[in-house]
Order: structure tokens, then sequence, then C-alpha cells
């Protein structure tokens, strides 16, 4: 399998010395191990010499790979948060996702990853510098061209009018997102939010149930590494044991309460 | 958004009274709080009274929802590690995929459901039950025709030869099937394994690493669900606290060791 | 070593075969799994066969074993979150504390064997129920004459007035306490709060900071099982992930602000 | 409660700007805030202004702290497992305990305050350097002269001859120390072992067993702690997830198996 020129591939040698790097052919690419040449047909998988005699291979970046090493300017959405909010979301290939709070991408980069051709991600962002960033981002890494990114104020403004199956919120006061979002999801579709502190999620929760969403559900996600070694195999010592809490719900079409319709 | 005949949808009153049920027009099912009829138009969000009184919604289910429905046999795959799983092995729409394992077809689902129409997904059980389990979810709740079930023990006759761009195994013996996944992942591109004992991830990482896998890495995933309630706000009490362990590494080509010399 | 009459043994066969009873000379004690007869002199350790047959053996019980035993009608205090008031508190052999919600006396229980002789607890509870289940409890298992129990609501009434090393709260509305817990510590020493909810754990700091606490510190504590077998070493699947959270702060003299007006 | 002199007090400013010292009169300590003077007469709680006009607080130092900030050469028993120790090991006042690994003596410590004035700790080290370590910290910290360290390899020359309530065991190769502790320990009584490795659990799980232990368990502890802050409360991001697996048995007469009786 041939590397088609101006992919970034994972020049790996090992845990500490690997670099996310655009193949070009007879590109010189300096490690801290010395530097490696390029040749004109690079297979996946195919080690390389760096002229100090370290070996080098060129691996398929995984999305996990990719998200941590973005260019970022703020905490990104961590794999192990993402794959959750992916299935929580309902995301497949075609589905059509908003995005508030693109932030440096990596969120975007992976709905565009797995909406494919023909679904669609509208990321929203009122940062320019974040915007910038995160298109940045996914036109150095994506693998599809099926995002729009947009600089709006979403808690001031409103969407613009696409509806979606899904709707993804990232910002720090995502309860003023919350009557927005209800506006484009399709009914009976849910919505996500993540969020650091509880206090965020609590205040949320209370929007989501006042707006009209149903089957409200919160989630902590905690990874653990595990150091495999011949009779040493033990989780690693440190590790990052919080990043945000995951609220999910789904939107109804609200009942007028039966009080009073005099 | 119109609901079309025959699609499943989630009919939910509160988190224990929900169901995953087929829809069609003018059907009457009962759940525990009444007998609900189907509308002829039906749209995803709707509110629908039982005859006892009780509202129901018609929510679109997500992948999460439809993975703990289905009928099984074996443990799934929960969704908290199917959604790692899709990162490290850099699954996106279009991607092929070698499962081995089909067990009830819970991953195949989700897999089935991120590669999308021009994506395939290769998936192999040796037991025949099994294998019409995981068919038969994959006809209910799949959303693409793009898996292939095939009755196989790859352990024993290798796997039949599509390139692929991903292998996840999750079987008993994983480490028979890493020589075999070898020779159809193409280069630089990963393999994954869930295997809930300790000792089962250790002789695989041993046959990986012999094998000819490099950046070895493995996790574990624990997710907890928040109880967000005005004032007792909490962690629930109870969970599953431990499903398994997920092992990773990428396929290069092995460099002959220098030590002899013919 | 001959174990006194009246004492509490561990008649252990397996995990769920244990019961934690008086070992009292010639008694015969009924089992799942047949008679027990206690012999004259027993010892711990010794292996005791049923009348059918199965072999027990008499265990000292540990602390953790008779705390998951207590006869109760509240929630008690886990030994992993135990273990850690005892640190964050300084208990120590001589320690005088004061315990706020008796409870079913796990806690009491535990804080009367480690002050031993030279200590002292005083255990208040403010319902009759509760306070006559620990102080049976104390009195079955508890290896010291050590505690004071005592029938009172703090919130209402306050301590009764001794100066204490140490106070430990574990009532629904701990706030209530934390005032009067001040009066009777000793400059520079700790309170302890063990609450479910994160509100409970908010508005205790809140109280905590105003009335004269410092160095404020929240914890929890996750404990897991390993199932350790030949070949299949894993964490159990199921488990209580969530007790409590746990506060501590230690008093100091508060100095008045500043701002004070001539 | 006035402090006496050569009491080792916590001056405590704020959660990066504390210190384990000793109370001296008249002392001057310098600070990174100032130099602090200690009043002739200092009661816990009091408030110090340092030179530079900072306020620090005269804390008593509670065992957690102490262990943190105990001098070491060796990785120490955290806090969150000695406290499940204690109380899996059936500590109490009184109790009469082996450790083997002194170590930096931070369990040591926790044992010797807790066994108190009518109980004892034997402490095994094999390594000069660590035992007087473990004894420098017991001499500064301790509260009780209830410790004999002691000097000698048990894997080699098993231990001085006293018959003990329970046995603690923090090396290496910790199954070499268990048919020593079985000599030593009473009947029905437990041994406890901490390794931060899977294959020492499992190891030393086989040697209890064989030995004639029962009633084995093995558990990891999980500490995090809560940032409660207002508006932004939540689990600090990074931490410690692991330190060390924990294994206790009981120990029994082992029964001689009938297979033959020649």
């Amino acid at each position: 399998m041939l590397i088609p020129e101006n992919t970034y591939i994972n020049l790996y040698h090992d845990q500490r010395n690997q670099h996310l790097v655009r193949y070009e052919r007879n590109k010189k690419f300096l490690t801290g191990y010395g530097v490696v040449l390029f040749p004109p047909d690079l297979k996946y998988g195919t080690p390389l010499k760096s002229e100090s005699g370290y070996t080098f291979y060129a691996l398929k970046p995984d999305t996990s790979r990719v998200s941590k090493k973005l260019k970022r300017q703020t905490t990104i959405v961590y794999p192990k948060d993402a794959g959750l909010i992916l299935l929580e979301l309902g995301i497949h290939s075609g589905s059509h996702v908003a995005e508030v709070g693109s932030g440096s991408g990596a969120m975007t980069l992976i709905l565009s990853n797995m909406v494919g051709n023909e679904g669609r991600v509208y990321s929203y962002e009122r940062r320019e510098e974040f915007l910038n960033l995160a298109r940045n981002n996914h036109t150095k890494y994506g693998l599809f061209d099926n995002v729009e990114f947009t600089l709006r104020d979403i808690a001031q403004e409103g969407f613009i009018d696409n509806a979606v199956d899904a709707v993804f919120i990232d910002v720090p006061e995502p309860w003023n997102i919350i009557h927005h979002a209800y506006k484009i999801l399709n009914g009976g579709h849910p919505a996500g939010i993540l969020s650091p502190n509880i206090e965020q999620i609590q205040e949320s929760h209370r929007v989501m149930e006042e707006t009209g969403f149903l089957r409200l559900r919160t989630f902590e996600i905690i990874k653990r590494e595990i150091m495999v070694r011949r009779g040493k195999t033990r989780p690693r010592e440190r590790a990052i044991i919080h990043t945000g809490y995951l609220l999910f719900g789904d939107k109804i079409e609200k009942i007028e309460t039966e009080t009073s319709n005099e």
C-alpha cells in the first residue's frame, strides 16, 4: 500500500520518539535520532533507517494518535470521551452533526472521519483564532471534505438553519446553547455536552429538562493504561484521571401541561 | 422526520420502561403501562399515549442503546470499550475491517454503522449459532448492507484473503489469531484485542511482539454514571467496573535480526 | 492461642459460607453445610468438620469483616473509606474522638478499636433505635470499653463539652454540625465528613471555610477486588463504585478581618 | 492545648506552602514567604505572621500528612492503601505486628500509632540504609516507643520468634517471606502483601494457598481528590492512579490431604 504524497504518517521509533509528519518523496526529516530520508516509494509499515542507524517505521496514524498531536490552544476532547460521544449520539456514516465550540478541532476531525462523504459536520466557533486552528487541523489531517466551519456565537445568534441528527456542545456555558440546539435537532435525536465541572452539568441538565429533552444521562470515563511487561505488569502510576462529564439527552416534542386551558 | 415503516424505534416512557420495537402503521404494542397504538404517520420525538394514559416517546435509538438491547448469548462489547476501539483502530467511513468473533454482533453493528456504504466489515465466527445471532441482529438494526458474515475457525483455517485496514479480535484465545491477522492487515495498520483476563493480554502481547507488531498499548476503560438530581448528585452506587482489557498494536515489516551472516 | 468463650469468631468454609458467631464450648452451630460442634478448647485457625463432612475454620474476624456483618439499619461506613478517615483524622491509640451519627456503629467500632484503653470515643445519635443498634454492635464485637453513646441532636443542642482531637460527622445535613464541632475540637485538629452527594460536600465546604477550618480537602475512594485465578485474573465485574465523598479540614483560630472601624 | 517543645507541627500557609517542622521556643523558621518566629507558648491552630506579613498556622500533622513528608528512599505505602491494610489486618490498639520491609518507615509509623503503648511493631529490613532511615523517621515523628527495628534478611534467615497477630510484607519478592510469616502468625490471623505488579500478587497468591492461608482476597484502591470550588467543582485532572495491589489471607492449620496414609 503505497503512501500518497502529502499524507501524514506516524514516523515511529518508540513511544517517546514518534512524529506526525507529512510524507513527501525524497524529503529529509530530522528526528532526535538522526535524519530520516523518505524514499520515492514508501509503503506503510516499512522500516526506515535514520542516518544514525536507528529504525523508524511509517505507521498509519490512528484517530487517537492524531488527536493527541494536534496543534492546540484549548483542551481537546480525549479519545476515551470521543468514543462514547460517537455512540451515545448515534453517529454513523452519513450523519449530519452540529458541533458548538470547534476548539482545536479534535472532535471535528473525529466526527468528519465517521460521517464520511455522505455526512456533514457543521462546526461553530465564536473565537476566530480557534476556528482557524480547527480548520487548519482538519485541512492537514482530515480524510473528508465534509465540514463547514462557521464563525458564530451560537448563544447570541443561534444556529444557521440546518436540520441535524445530533448536536455536540463543548463550550464553557453549555446551558446557553441548549434551546438553540433544540431547534435544529430532528425530533427524537440526541444532544451531548462535555464539561469539566459538575456545576456546568447540573445547570445544563436543568435546562435540558426544561427545554424538552428526555432520557437524560451523565457519564464519566476513566481510562487507565496498563504497562504489560514480563513479570512487571501494572497500570501506569500517574495519569489523567478526569477530563470531563458527558451529558446526553434526546429531543422530544413537549406536551403542553394540561393544568389549565381557560 | 417521518419514521419509515419497519424501522426500530426506542419507545420510551422512562429509564425502566423503554422498548426497542419495530414501527409499523397501526400496530398495537403492549408495554407494562398499557397498549400503545402506532399512528400511520409517526415522527421521531412525538408523544404517544398508552391506553392507560401514560406518555411514551418515539426516540431514535442510539448505537449505545441498541448494543445493550441486542438479543445475546455472549458478553457484548460495551459502548465504553467500542468507542475507544474505533479510535485506536483508526476506523472511519470507508474503512475495511475484519472482526474475529462475531459473538452477538454488537461490535459488528457499530463497525458497520461507521464504515458505511463505502466500507466493508468481514465478520468471522466459528460457532454457527453465534453467527446466526449476529447476522439477525445486523439485519434488524443495521443501517448498511456492508457486512460479510462467515462461519470459519480463523485459528485453524486463517482468513479469507481480503486486505484490511484494521482487525478486531474478541475470542478466548486471541493469541492464536495474531499471525493470521498479520497476513491480511495492510502494513502500518492496527489490530486490536479485547479480553477480560490479564493473562490473555500478556500472552497476546508476547505473540504480537514476536509476529511483527509495534507500538503496543493496553488500556482499560471505566465508565461511571452520574445521577444528576437536585441536591442529590452522585455517581451510581453499583456498576460494572470491569469488562476487559484492550490491547492494540500496529503491523510492521519485520527486519531480519542481524545475528546471522550467511 | 485459645479462643476465650463468648468471643466472636469468623467460622469460615468459603467466601459464601462464613459466619460471625459467638464461640461457646460445646455449642452446636447450624451452617448451610451441616452442624458444627465447637470443642471445649478451640484455637484460632483450627479446622472443624461439620456433621456433613465439610471443613470450617475458626478465623479471627478482622475489622473489615466485622463491619460488613453488622446488624444494620443504615448505610455503614465502608472499610475503604474508614481507613482513610483514620489517617486523615490523625487517629492513634489514645485519641479522643467525637462521632456524630452513630448509625449502625461500624465507624464507632473501628474508632474504638484504634483509640484503645487510653482513648475515648463520644458517639452521638439522635434516633434512639440507631443508638441502641450501635451500642449493641459495640457490645458484641468491641474490644474496648471506651465508647460513650449519647442520644442527642447535635444540630439542635450542640455537643456535651469534651475537648477532642478529632470529629467525624456522618449525618444527612453535616453543615449544621460544623460550628458545634468547631467548639469542642482542639485547635489545629481535624474534622471529617462523609456524604454521598456532592451538594452536601459543597455546602459543608462553604460552612467549614466560614467557621474557621483550613486545609480543606475532599476525596473519594474506589476499591476494586481482583480475582486472582490461574490464567483468569481480572477485576470483579460488578462492584460498589460509589459510597461517598470525604471532606476534611483543620480547625484554626480565626483572625479578625482587619476591616474594622475605629 | 500548648504544643510541647520538639513536637513536629504542620506550619501551614496554603497547600503549596506547608512545612513539617519541629517546634522550639523562639526558633526562627524560614519559609518561602518570610521568616516565622515561634513564640514561647504556642497552641495548635494559632495564626503566626511571617516577617513578610503572611499568615501561617500551627496545625497538628495528621498521619496522612506525615507519611507524605517523610524523608524517603523508597516508594512509601500511601494512606489510601495503609488505611485498608489496617482494617484487613485487624489492627487495633494493643496488636502485635511484624512488618517485612521497613522501607522509609511510613507504614511502620502508622502501625506504631495504632497499636500504641500496649502493642508492638517488629519491623525488619535487610538494607541498613533503609533501616536507619525508617528508624530516624520513627524517632522524629512517632508517638510511641513500641517499634523494634531489626536488620535481617527474612527470606534467608526467617523471623526472630515472636508470635504476632498480623504480618505485613512489602518487599520485591514477597513469596519468599510467606512460609516464614506462617510460622510466627497466630492461627486464624492475617498476613497482607503490597506489590505494584500483578505477577508478584499471582505468585504470592499461589504460595499462600500452598502454605496454608485461606480466605485470600486481593484489592486495589484508587483515590481521587475532588476540587471543591464555587461553580468549578471537579476531580483533580492528574493523579496517581496506581500504587499497588493488596493481597490478604488468614493462616489456617493445614489438614493433611487424605489421599494416602501408608
